[in-house]
């Protein structure tokens, strides 16, 4: 399985990516599921992917492969709205191929991708792309999305992050959420990369790789941990508990 | 959906249950899915169910049809374990009728159920019931199960409690993991059942519904998350954050 968040914010975006895969128990290998395409200072477009890994693979590797030629590519395209448009092509056309065949039964070919950026001249946008190929995008009510294991670190994000949640706060939110999930489901691993990107930068992007032996990753692990056993210890007990 | 959690601790058992039912989103319907069948005393036998309702509603039906007759019911089993023996074989009956006709197709007919309580000579004992009619048991290494909409709630739950945390503990995290999870899915909704049982007590059952006006139930809501908040403001923010 696999978990990633991105966010779309008020100062700018927060990606966030898992690399864990696993085709069963006995089958679990480290991927990096965060892939970048940026030509600096005119636009930065960051893919975030889950589910089937020989489909989300192809993927990218279409995507990159047509980045060198005539047609329209992630670094051609002019709106982050056809960024999306060509992720679903992509999608489509790779699923549409690998399930064309006899030896299909019982797989699931699917896939999931966040895509966000900006593009010279248009805002920072973050969109959710189907198996389908179609796609929502995100707004200020709803500045967030999740692929893969979601649902453990979704309360806390609930509770943490709006439009208007700055870059920082976000980032420390998203590790919690990280941090959450990995301790509920073993289909979640560390290293974690972390991308931020602060709207009209169009700065190189940096990546992060947190991994377990990161110190501030560690650090905000165990403050958390401590800080809910205390805010827990300070609640009262029901007073109708009568047992 | 559903959302119930059952605990077997050192001091004895724990149950709770949401009440909402849907069949999609324009069918929502509240149910109590806690389910006592009790000999002051002597026994306590707590169900909590989830899955398709009428699967559900049947087994119960039909356990309880059975605690006046003169074969084996839950009031008269010796042991729980063959109470969950009686529990799997209800729940193979109903999906074996219901799953055998001709108009069928696509429906889901699968349950889980909860099963805990104490018969007098043994030690309180919980399991879960799957929709095969097997089950597993609570041990003091994993002393909770949830059937349901579990992952929203499970990481608290994983964070706080242990086989000897105490009961009044356990209910107040029981009622965090609710709310993270009604505040995160809209298929779980209160009001929200409650029952504690302390070993070897056999007291008669007191179950507690908690509404959305309940005032503890809103205090730790409130306090959990403003404490929650509280503490993520004290984290510090990440060294190696550049954007």
């Amino acid at each position: 399985m696999t978990y990633c968040v991105a966010m779309a914010l008020q100062d700018g975006l927060l990606f966030a990516s898992d690399s864990r895969t696993n085709a069963g128990v006995d089958h679990i290998a480290t991927f990096r599921k965060m892939h970048v395409f940026e030509t600096a200072g005119e636009r930065l477009v960051v893919l975030l992917s889950a589910g089937n890994l020989a489909t989300t693979q192809s993927v990218i590797s279409l995507l990159r492969s047509r980045c060198g030629g005539d047609g329209a590519s992630l670094l051609t395209v002019p709106t982050m709205y056809a960024a999306a448009e060509l992720v679903g092509q992509a999608v489509r056309e790779v699923i549409a191929r690998d399930s064309g065949g006899e030896m299909t039964q019982g797989v699931d070919f699917s896939c999931s991708i966040l895509l966000g950026g900006q593009i010279h001249g248009e805002a920072p946008r973050l969109f959710n792309v189907y198996a389908a190929g179609n796609f929502i995008e995100a707004t200020e009510d709803t500045p967030y999305f999740q692929i893969g294991e979601a649902k453990y670190g979704k309360p806390i994000i609930d509770r943490v992050v709006r439009h208007d949640t700055a870059l920082k706060e976000a980032l420390k939110c998203t590790l919690i959420s990280f941090d959450s999930t990995i301790r509920s489901n073993l289909s979640v691993g560390l290293p974690v990369d972390v991308l931020s990107y602060r709207r009209d930068s169009y700065a190189p992007a940096k990546p992060y790789r947190v991994t377990e032996h990161d110190p501030y990753f560690n650090s905000i692990r165990q403050r958390w941990g401590a800080g809910l056993r205390q805010v827990f210890s300070e609640l009262d007990d029901a007073g109708w508990f009568e047992q």
